[in-house]
């Protein structure tokens, strides 16, 4: 794998093989994101996305207390976007701010950018943000002491990073996520298991944690192209018509079945044993 | 609160500070909706809209048998559309049913274009245009003995008021929304709970009540900035890619946090005491 | 019913009026897959659309062992669409793939518009194909020893008949969907029905297919102006947004409400008597 | 014709069988528009839509100087929606202008929603709005006077009412569009013919009137159901894909051709006489 | 070549190269059409589409007369969709109609979706169907004898078979669009050159049907690959966002990229010598 | 204007207040790109368009003989993306080319994505990639001496950095379009006129640019609030519907009219002089 040490806020490492494990690292603060963070995430899972020694990738946060407490409203309100624009006017206002959204909200998609799949474990206070970033994450996994908020509305604002975009093609109940938007209340591990928020509740971070590497370990023994291709066509499908997913992955396939990997695949099944597959 | 005395089939109170409480009033005829009423509806919700003393509404019906039996048959079918158009063609019958259709929708679709949440209490008998009604709604309680149906098919039509746009992205198995569709049969409040179609069951039509103005009620505590922005980002989130949602939400919020409701619900919190916000 | 008896993968029978049961017959190979199979199941399907006498349709596959094990990877890899191109050029190739594709395609959706609702049964080994297959239905049903599983990434490749199209919008959450789809693990009838995929679980193979001719049958009673503008406009739903399909359902109706199964569906309900719907 | 007298910036009359003539009447002020101005107008197009006298619409404004000199600015910047907000934060200030955009936008759209065929006669100052208006019309004639131009971004706006969403989808130049949207410079007749922004060039409004309401005229003695049916699948398809728009006219035809328009047109071809239609 | 030898109603020769012509033939009727004719030209087209010997096509009528005069409405009324349905319902004759109406269209847009470029040939009569067959095609030409009409106004329909849903997305004055469809007045060579409409006008037929062979010939010469592409990523432009075309196209490439016509290409540039490219 | 001195291949410079004039800069290669000239073009349009100096921009090339002559075939021949992939299998050769190509987008797009108008200015050869750009700027000039090509047919690839998105939306003929794009042909200046193409045809390069820098002058004397909503809205409007666009552009004029420069535009158009406005 790459080197991955240039990272502030990021620990990475590699605990199976073609499986990067991503943790999010400032627990002094909860994980609470400051911009230098959006930054470094957007960099590196960029750099993940292309890196040939990783297949599936594992996100969680370090500590024992949060996945993250979402943005540190501390730092965004000190130094941040709302500072220092006293004397311009509303439209100019709006400008810097649209920017600013913009680009950070560029920074957490590229969750969802990363060609590999990425699997989420939750835990602790996993509120604001926390929603944002785990609906760009393919999968979703969570401990059973973990608090979930949408929580924006509780500061004042409309969630504007991802959450109100992802979370209704995420779950099911319309009626829940409304709920749940609207009123910024807690929910907890049960809860999101049983809307289809999460698909796996583990009673420590611990077993939490080893069962996603254990899925991401066992996705990544599969053919990369194959499973590039699948969540790449599932992404373009939630947002668009039938018709129009089933042209697109007719495109994708023209190329995409000339691999070897379908006859190491096959070769494998009547040879009962494991295939190799190409770097991707 | 404007005043809402000159409504004639809804009774409109207010049970606590900034919700206003809306009752389907035609008990006698298990709230079945005549004409007049979607009019009136369309007038009322549209009035709501636009009140800065109301921040969200509940939607209940009034009587202990039906939240609405549907459309009012007898009145549709003696003095209503279909009569008194022997004389024209197949396309002028059609012309005339479709202008009378889109304005059926537009009434039934104010409840959804109102800016401020709409909590659906159904109990009873809720059937047809009930469904219709209240998938414009946000959120949906019910009592545990109401009667659900899509009932359309049995007399003779495709649900064309709405359930058939909106059912399908209010819950998450088309398998089941095909079945109650397509087969018009009853299911109850432990179906609904569990498809996700309602949030909370309650054991009685009081209970149900109470328990939509306590959310109404906490959701009027909030920034009201906050709350409408999220209701109107997630209803464009259901018809729209992610990426088209980022960027509105992107320009909606550059606007909206233009506002001292940030200030005041960050120093709320610190203070831990109740944040005011100004009329929106 | 019109003649069926010309089939060579497919059994057509008429276990209740108006019901049309199609059954994949081909036990010896677990109902795999062959290229002359999903051809014939356009021709099967494009004829029982504009069969008046058909109203709704039970698709199930022949034997104990499997509804189907998908697509026939023997024959596929024999003399199908992989072999024989060896001297062409990626892009070439890709055009020959693209062309297979789209076909194969097309030949499964014929089930999705076919204008009859589809209700699917599931059994034993339900696999790739399957999946893809059932998605087109309208209602699934299946049996308790059912196995599942979106199988594709294990022989090497994205499934493109389907399944990455609809799976995303035929259950609720996106967790599983990706899970499932990108591991391509088993998984069973409990958890078919509690995601959503499944409406129905049943005790033997016998049991499901004897409630899905009830509920076929059932169907088949109500006015088919009725019920196939539903299956329509449900369909048109799912690839728009509400906006369009409001108009959408409105122009329908223009045509559809000027039916006599109107007055029949009215009158029925009046005097407690079965209604008697003209043919369509 | 119903009657139309009780407007009070709109002149109404009849000058050939079956069409209205529509005048922006307010030249002491060159047809400049102030609210109660597009409040009229949507009541009036909304009339106008439904009034089964009335087949075809000439659009023209009153006096020799102005079609329109678009938003009367003194009124707007006096009594108008942007004074009168100063304490207002900028969050709440935008909710006032998206509500009295939002309405502004509806009015001028009642034009295009009107389901009989409009054709628009501009001479003089056209100026602003009248470029949003003019673009909700089907056909556009022009005096050889006319001065063109979209204003807004001189009064330091990007035009909201219409013209930046219609525009581009009016006529087929990119280029031209953005040129003149972006310098607010003045064009003329010839240019507005060569670009197909207009259809006709005219020395004088009276001629350029006289061919407006001949083609008016000439429209009006066809087929309601067809020229109606026509206008709408039109708007429909610049907003839809092919694949859709298709589908959406075989919808709307299976309904539309069971008129017995149809019989007449044939007739009539075949025994040289004028058809006559019954009313729609 | 294959053999086009069973075709009835249209004549397939090689004029050149790689290059088929082909002639609607029945000028004793103008090249009206029948049921039988478009039913041939559905299956002629998807021959051409994956005949390897094919590269580009012409498509022009036989006779001096007429491209073709459209509809057969003597047919049509005769034996054809409308009669018969007498003792229909509404609902079920628009079943009928729409059925007729989506293979109607299926079978005319099996010109665009020939995957070779279509170059038309228009003289004469070109009325009606001639517009919705003609804006299947990718490049027409005309004879300056040419009366060009959308017709179906005059005969009290709506056009439903593609021209409504094509011609404002080929020319880029929607002015013009609306004109020509609501009055179904005659236009003529010149103007439509002017429009857009066509790009050459000719002398005579002869003249016409040389240049357009001529074009056809040139584009034969040169990489199929990339001609082919070319045609289909601008179909899918016309009904796509600027940004799901690029991602279009962009897995298109990574297929076609893949191919010795790039170096085929590139030698013969070097080399000044004509490039020779394999089939597809 | 800040300081744009470290790029290589781009010489800017600023001949007007608030206007920033690019050169593509590689005469001796006949301005060809290689990939890191695009590379510094996306990071030059992003600074650009947050340079609260510029606020228009004009795009030309060095030299006397080329706008461009698109992509510099040698360097991507030989150090390029399709070379050193013989071991790959096709599926991975497209993994690679999909990277590259979607990246290569980017680059381009940046022109359009940067807030601020491009004026085009193109002369002499302007072929293939000069096509891609050009569709990405707002306004296109050029001289009479131009020789434009969409020439990617004839090095054996559809083109696929822009040009097939966008050339159909920036033009009218459709039938235009696919003749240029299939033929590969040549056009000069006054068919690019008369297609609407470009804006302006001016005698020599020197006139061109000094009529570019006038109308860019004129554009950045306006208010860049309104200019630069403008020309977002329009890039919505080529990509969005009517209805999705109005509601775009009333969110976006929330903001954007709370702005002095409504006031500052007023008080200048009364008072009869300039007005000032802050910078964006």
């Amino acid at each position: 794998m790459a080197s991955y040490s240039g990272f502030k806020y990021f620990n990475v490492t590699s605990p199976a093989p073609y499986v990067a494990h991503v943790e999010i690292n400032r627990p002094s603060k909860l994980n609470a994101f400051i911009e230098a963070m959006w930054l470094e995430l957007r960099q590196l899972f960029n750099q993940l996305s292309e890196d040939s020694e990783v297949r599936a990738v594992v996100l969680s946060g370090a500590g024992d207390r949060a996945f993250t407490a979402g943005l540190d409203v501390t730092e965004a309100s000190e130094g941040g976007i709302l500072s220092g624009n006293e004397n311009l006017d509303g439209a100019r206002k709006a400008t810097k701010l649209r920017r600013h959204i913009a680009e950070f909200q560029e920074c957490i998609s590229a969750v969802e950018k990363c060609e590999k799949p990425v699997i989420c474990v939750m835990h602790g206070i996993s509120i604001g943000l926390a929603i944002d970033l785990s609906t760009c994450c393919d999968v979703r996994f969570c401990v059973k002491d973990t608090r979930f908020a949408v929580k924006e509305v509780d500061i004042g604002l409309a969630a504007d990073i991802g959450t109100l975009a992802r979370l209704p093609k995420v779950v099911g109940s319309f009626s829940w996520v409304k709920d749940v938007c609207l009123t910024a209340r807690d929910f907890g591990a049960a809860e999101a298991l049983s809307i289809g928020f999460v698909s796996q509740v583990h009673e420590s971070k611990a077993a939490a944690l080893a069962a996603a590497v254990k899925t991401a370990g066992f996705i990544a023994t599969k053919s990369p192209v194959a499973v590039q291709g699948t969540k790449e066509v599932l992404n373009h499908s939630r947002d668009h018509s039938v018709s129009d997913n089933l042209r697109y992955v007719g495109i994708w396939n023209s190329a995409a079945l000339q691999t070897t990997d379908l006859t190491a695949a096959l070769l494998s099944g009547i040879q009962k044993k494991k295939p190799t597959f190409e770097k991707l």
